[in-house]
């Protein structure tokens, strides 16, 4: 059995579905989970599956990824834009990374044009919904796929 | 018939595989058209894959997709940080369009960090090299399918 | 029973009253709490009042408030310049905000003239120490009861 | 009998509900000075209210205040983002100063996330429409009645 | 018995000695923590040696040593360069605080440039690996024994 | 014997307890070159204690300290902030480089954040005043004798 | 009748002619005026034709415009680069105004290359003297015969 | 028979009426050529009217206006913000250049508030749709007429 | 009977020795005049002294002094950092102008290190206080008597 | 028979010794093609002389050169302030780049102080006029002879 | 006998009179040494007046100043725009300096524009030529007679 | 005989072959005067060949050469980035100066980018080591044959 993907959530993602959902729709985040969970089991993979609105337990998550991730699927959300905790811990693992978001940060406000999470992932795909999660899923799997490849 | 999915290239993708293959690989555009097609075949889709060193044939190929294609691929390479007359030709466009680079521009130097492109784009997908085109196009596929989704 | 008003406190004010008071004065987060217990009961409403040093469980408590406060009254402290967590938390939600400091931000270093809690707050009110909370409150209330106030 | 409580208004307030009523509501600067007035009467306080398009007026004015008012509550509008006359008006006097805004400035162009006014006032309250004239008329009984606060 | 020191560390300092160790060395943070015992075993102080990813928790306990440390030596790693909280609670505590980094940070990436901490903090000892705690300790113990050094 | 530990000091470190000392206290350069000597012999090391207020003699002496030093100790002073030159010598000499400052740099002005030679020193002590000095004495002989370290 | 359009000049245009007239020409303000009268006279419109060195008098003129002009033409002088007053006031006027320039600012000092009136005017027309005001005027009747313009 | 005017068009103009007419409007380029040959008919003059989505196409044909025109009206859309060889190519030629935009760049976005051909046009006309065209026109004739003004 | 020298005083100088006498000295704006009169009575010219809130009328002053001053000192205060009126003012006019100010703007808030003025005054004295006035009016009866010097 | 060397030249050269000869000289762009291929004789070398005011074409022609030149010699002119796609170019091959202006960029506008060229070329020689020409290829021709120099 | 004043001079001051001497005038340094010697004879005071290319020299004499002299005159020239060095030797001494400068530096490059020697100068007079020299020793000798000013 | 060319070089060039000769190169200082004696002698000139740390030395020299040069080429290294003074030397001499750098300044370190010499220098040669002071001395001899070529 490979070492599972561990898809990583950010602030506010816990919101999903719950808030005027006549507005944003009604998938929930355990919706999200249970899309990923049929994704990665199409290439053999499972998945962890978490979301968290403090930055330092997605550190320790990322701590953990290190050595018991096959791959890591993340949506930073807010914390992306400037967390170098989130950066340092990327940058001293080799599992590969893919940031994920639902919206296309650039067509958003200007302090969402950095990423402190791009700088060091291998990939990232953003301004495909949860329809992002599975390509960000194939990506990881690819990615897992791939020989130690050196990073950028 | 479906309409078919543009998939186009900026300058210096002409030497794919051309140039220090020993380095670089041996892949080549030829190689990356023929995966394109494979791709969007799967979806029952074809594909016009085209590339030019010229800023403004590609402003042409845009214009032309706005009409003739059901999404559109895009690989802006250099011109993606600096071309107004993409982001203006894109903008105009009601055709999705699907921004895709093979390294990811964060890891690079910082005057790739910005892309007209991202700022009118549906979707970006980068840092995967070949593989990232197979994304982009399913991603395309997937946005030229949802119905008339409002521009972000 | 309306829903009750929510007074969220960020870093360092747990250290209100305790550190040097015969400099900074005797009273404490727990004077601060009664006091806002007392303006609220005026108006008929009931107080949630908390204190927290970690961003993410702040983050958790505005997104609680999106469905179980009247309005929130946040003093974000340090966190206000730059959690865009708090931003996105604050803006996916209808319930009026209303940002307080016990100093004028404008008045001090320079990295304290920026917030992100201020983009998207109905309100602002600094300057006016233990004071403040009190015009605060008079502005939740003032807010809670105008009808569907559109978001700046 | 105090000195009385100066409510300085800055250009354009003088269209307030002269202009597209139907859109703006039908409230004007008349209305907001009775506002005023009952609001100050009720802390036992009359009131200076004028309003000037021009900004060397209001240096005049906020000279005057000095020593004739009790307390200066500002609505610089556009001036208070550029003003060194009002800020070096402001620093030369001991009388307190509260600026007020009709809506939020962070919450617009950010040209507006500046105030030469707020680095000198001792409170700002802005948000809050016509209600937060009554807020900062409270805050400046306040701070008049707190004995010589050091200026930050 | 004196009051002991602080010896707090940031995000990823849990993963010393045990991610890539042909790399990066054996060296764990448990051999840090015994040597910065032994250093302090030699002034007659005693350590309280922490660790944690989380921002909210690094205030805790510098709130904490406010009264219960005789100095204090903080690794604030990634949170170092962003922290207004961090800055907040060393501005409000008479303690002398060192701060410590393994590497230089001016010889790193820009945005490890700045440091918040560094704006507060008494000194600063960086690019000495482990060494660089045996350095910050003598530093905090000759801080502690001067009385009551005036803020920079 | 080994060779001897240089230490340089930059411009205006020759008015050390000269003027006014009634205010900075009576303790000279004079004084601080005794404290090195001492410092340095119990590590059984001579030093060369030099101060010029001419940007080009130091280069001078850092050019001589690339053959002649075991080690450099440098307070650049005023020069640190923007000497390329020293940048340069530094950068293309082996010998270990401790850049220290008597106060700490980041709580001055903001044309104090910056160091040329923090760029390429391999530590940085700063804020300890002449205590200072024995800890990056210290700091030089450990680097001295770790075997060839990298530069970063 | 249709109501006129306002002619309004800023800060020293007063001095037209007037100053060494042999190098600048000697037409003067007063000739300028009579031009523009012309030029409206072709259209069926009389002009209100005004100048002062005063920002809040300008203020005052556009205030009454909003009512009183069917459109404005405004060469606003030095003013036009700072004023947020000229900008607040037009922004809130449906009446259309034409920003005019004797020089092409763009071809000055960079501090003549931002504008506040060309964010909420109409259009801009610089850089031909006198007869840019009769293409001013030509646009503010064809902007005025439109029928209710969307402002951008 | 005088020397025509050239009327130059940039990147995307081409779509001008093609493009989702119901939204922008039936009128097309087409339409725009005629309106031009109408207006310098008038004043006597023939134009030749181009449209490039090629920066160096344009390049081409102002080197050609430089001997072959009387002035050239030029739209330089989403070129005019970066081109660097536009400036040259109008800075070297003593043919009068008029630039026109339908819109007013200063409304848009900020990436399109410098013009490289604002700095060397003799005049700027913007904000006018269509008819801008026109007064363009007029300008060009204008300064045709003007004996050898001085560029600025 | 020569022109005599304008002595030009902007915001908040009527405010001098009125205002905290005891603080900031009894001397007021009536003293000033004296102490020019007197200074330049010496060297045989007389003085019109003015002051005033208002930028504007200060404008007028300047386009008076064109052709009735036969130098002019001005001390800007507040107006000096932001007015392109003054500046426009005084680049056209042949007159020499001294800019002079009380305290030294370099020593204060950023804000106050540039000035509009100083771009196109003469001469510039500042710091000296009251003493300052005597050595303006030295430099305007200076640059008065020196023929045509070019303007820089 | 070596590779020859590419001598490419930018936008607007074209019309060197066309444009107003008595001013700019007589000189034209067949006159510097002859030079160069006298001074290549020199060394035994032919060379290929290209002008275009098209960037695409002469990415082209850098793309053509990676196989096909012994060295380049490249005038960018105004694309090689901004042109990315000359920066990814040059940067793909290891035929060596000499960068050649005929005037001193630094000594013109701002905006011809950066060039995406001289960040990869091996060489720029600047301010020569057509003698840079002669430098340029004894440049090219001292790197084409230098063995697989490293790029910087 | 008083103290003497120092009047120091940066670099290239030693040219004066030398170079091209039929443009700038035929007065040398020697020149502007007698016309100080004689103003300082004036108020009784004799002059130290020195003349170096060498920034450290300058430190130098700043020191020496500290305590030989009654007043510094200083024309820094060159280094005063960047100079820390001088800014630390002004800093830390009582005596009063004067900067003064030949030609008006707001007047020059932007890189003219900050003076380092400026923040700390108690007074600053540009633009006068050697006439400047004049009024800066009336300056000293007004500033040395005044008790004790506190620096700003 | 024709003056000399002065050939002079900037801090640590001194240190050219003998630092770590198996990495750089046994080439010395010694050996580069050598070759451009050489180079000059072809041309039938002498050369004054210098070094120096010291940046005001090297000023002296610039002076010098002013009445004593033919032409003159400098290596400034550190200087060249920030020396107003070299800057302010060689705008006041008309005898032509060249600056050459051993490396490409654009491909190294972002403050290597700018270059207060490049501003004044009449050309600019980079990157072509020893090399480039062949192609210097050449175009130094070129340019003091031209007859007074207008500085741009």
């Amino acid at each position: 059995m490979p070492k599972p993907i561990f898809v990583l959530n950010g602030p506010n993602l816990n919101m999903l579905g719950v808030r005027e959902p006549e507005i944003y729709g009604y998938e929930t985040l355990a919706d999200l989970r249970q899309r990923c969970e049929a994704r990665a089991a199409v290439h053999g993979f499972e998945i962890v599956f978490r979301q968290s609105n403090k930055e330092g337990e997605i550190v320790d998550w990322l701590n953990e990824a290190a050595t018991a991730a096959a791959a890591v699927v993340i949506n930073p959300a807010a914390y992306g834009h400037t967390s170098i905790a989130f950066h340092d811990a990327i940058k001293g693992m080799s599992t590969p990374v893919v940031e994920c978001h639902l919206s296309n940060p650039a067509a958003r406000e200007t302090f969402r044009h950095t990423s402190m999470v791009s700088l060091v992932a291998k990939a990232v795909i953003v301004g495909l919904g949860f329809k992002g999660y599975d390509l960000a899923i194939d990506a990881a799997v690819h990615l897992a796929a791939t020989a130690a490849a050196p990073k950028a």
